[in-house]
Formats: structure tokens, sequence, C-alpha cells
């Protein structure tokens, strides 16, 4: 098989991302996500609010790793934020997943495209830190603005939603502050959060 | 509103085109693709295949023209390729709701993507001609992948196929080569295109 014959074999097995449902609802409140529609959307939220990171990083660098960082859900499938037991096993499902899909790439890309997955999993660069802003902020901006649905139907806690963005403030703290004053806390107060603070 | 709100009012906005079907199957060959998926497919596509461009281009303008270039189908919704009627009136629908929608931002950045959207469409720049042949070849793929159940059912002609896709060759001569041979032909062979050459 050739080189392009390779990156078309990529092209078309990512497609299925499509299937993977997430467990946020899109804003008509009714149709649960895909993975594909969440990376479009988290891509180009990073383009519109770029402006908003605590450091310069490199744009493209950060919209390919959000295009790319849930192809490994292909194979593993989704592992909803406050699912513990599944989170246990995530890692080591989508490291199998990764090796799999990115190696149908000639091995340049497929090394670098791992590379950057790698890097966005790891969180530990510029990039990195805003793509894990804009992939949390866009599915709390659209469990907001559905009447906390998702939140509610899982009974979520105010504490594992702060847990899980622990690391928010370092990529954004001015997008941060929006999220908790405009997003989270309001749900509180309503009722669609579960307030566990003592 | 402040400059954050418009931002968010416009990326919540911008998730009704999870709603638009396109005409097009996904790889499952019975789900009809949405815009937004499509954006995200021929965005990733543009970062994998970059090197098969006819000249130097900047890819994350090409990428960002590619996540915003169906926008403006929230409100004036998909016109199929091949719908001539359709057509005739998607310019001036199209132009309308780029106003309503871009103007939901703040106005430097409305500015700036209403600009990138009509260089776009327009098609005259290096970055708008690669990204017309990624929003042409991430559809032909798919055509392809699903034994050309679209085109059968809308009784597409060869002519109407590679007269839409006059300028595909400006943009990347390679990528239109491949795409004629792996994707068109075999399927006028099979009789799934009608072959309305003399």
């Amino acid at each position: 098989m050739n080189r392009l014959e390779q990156q078309f074999q990529f092209a078309l097995e990512v497609d299925k991302e499509k299937r993977i449902k997430r467990q946020t609802y899109c804003s008509d409140g009714v149709t649960l996500e895909n993975d594909a529609e969440h990376a479009w959307h988290a891509a180009l939220m990073a383009i519109l609010l770029s402006e908003y990171a605590n450091e310069p990083f490199d744009v493209l660098k950060t919209v390919t790793m959000l295009l790319i960082h849930d192809i490994v859900e292909i194979d593993a499938g989704d592992t909803y934020a406050y699912d513990d037991a599944g989170i246990a096993t995530q890692t080591e499902r989508e490291q199998k997943a990764a090796q799999r899909i990115y190696h149908l790439l000639p091995e340049d890309q497929a090394r670098k495209l791992l590379a950057l997955w790698q890097e966005f999993e790891a969180g530990r660069s510029p990039e990195a830190r805003f793509a894990k802003v804009m992939d949390k902020v866009q599915s709390i901006m659209l469990n907001a603005a559905t009447d906390g649905r998702a939140w509610q139907e899982h009974n979520v806690k105010l504490s594992k939603i702060l847990d899980r963005n622990a690391k928010t403030p370092e990529g954004s703290q001015s997008l941060w502050d929006y999220m908790l004053q405009q997003f989270i806390l309001p749900n509180v107060e309503k009722g669609r959060i579960q307030d566990d603070r003592i």
C-alpha cells in the first residue's frame, strides 16, 4: 500500500468517531453529542478563544490535538468524566487503540500524531494545557445551556467537577473564572449539580 | 454584553451546525453526515494531506476555513451539490446568514471570520484552493466507501462531478488524480455514477 493509500485508509477509519456518543447533550437538549462533533466544536473554540490562554501557544498545534484527541475512542469507547470504574482501565484501553489506529498512517505521520496525542494526554505543554481547557469548557458550556440535564442524569457532584478541572486555571485563568461563575455555580444554586461543599 | 459573552454566544449558536444534515452517508452507509462532522473530517484531512497541495499554504488558515465553512447553513440549510434550483438562490441565502451569525462575535472577530469565509467561497488563494479540495475529497471518499449510495439516490452524472471539480486540480493535481482514478471512475464502471460521456 502506498503512502496516499495509507493516508486515505486512516481518513476513512476515523469516520467511525462519528458513531461514538458522549454523555453531553447538544444545544437542542435531546441529542447526545458524538466525538467528531465535540472535536469540531472544541477546535473552533480554541481559535475563537486563544486570546485567553495564560501563555503564548501554537494555535495550529492545539487545534490539531483537539481534532485528534478522541480518535482512540473508536476502539476504547467514551469514558464518562465521572465514571470512576471506567477511568481505572481507560489508559490501557486507549494506548492500545492509539497504537492500532495511528499506525494505519505512514510511519512518520503515525509517530508525529501519536506523540501529539500523548502530549495532549500529559497536559504539560502550553498547547496541551489550552487544549484541555477547550475540551472541558465546550462540554460545560453545553451542559449549562441544556439546563444541566447531563449533570442531573449522572448526579454529578460539585467536588467532582472541581477535581476534574483542577488544572483548568493553568491553561486559562480567565476562562476558568468565567466557567465557574457563569456555567457551574448557577447550576449548583439551581440544584442541577449536587452541592457537596461542607 | 461583554467580549467573552459575545464569543460564548457565537460558540453556542454554531452548535446548531450539528443539526444540518448533508446528502453524504457516513462510512456505516446508513447515517447521513451532518455539517459539524463534515467540517471536522475535512479539517483533519487538510492536516494529513497538506503535502499534496500544488503550492505552499498556511495550514492553520485552511483548517480555520474548513471549521467555519458551513456555518451559514445554520440559517441557509444544506444545498446539495447537484441541486441546480437550490444553487440559484444559495449565494443570497448564505450571505444573509453570514451577516447574522458572524456578527454575534465581537466586531474584530466577526470581520476576520467573515473575510475568511468569503475568501474560501471565492477560492482564489492557496489556502482556499486547498480547503476546497478537502471539502470535495472528504465527501467523494465517503460516497465511494458507501458503494456510491448517495450518487445513486440522486442519479448523479459524471459530467456534473467533473464540472463541480473543475478547479480541484488547481488546489492539488495529485489528489485530483487519485480521486478520479480510485473513487470516481470505478463507480462509473459499476454504474453507480451515470456515465454521460459521449
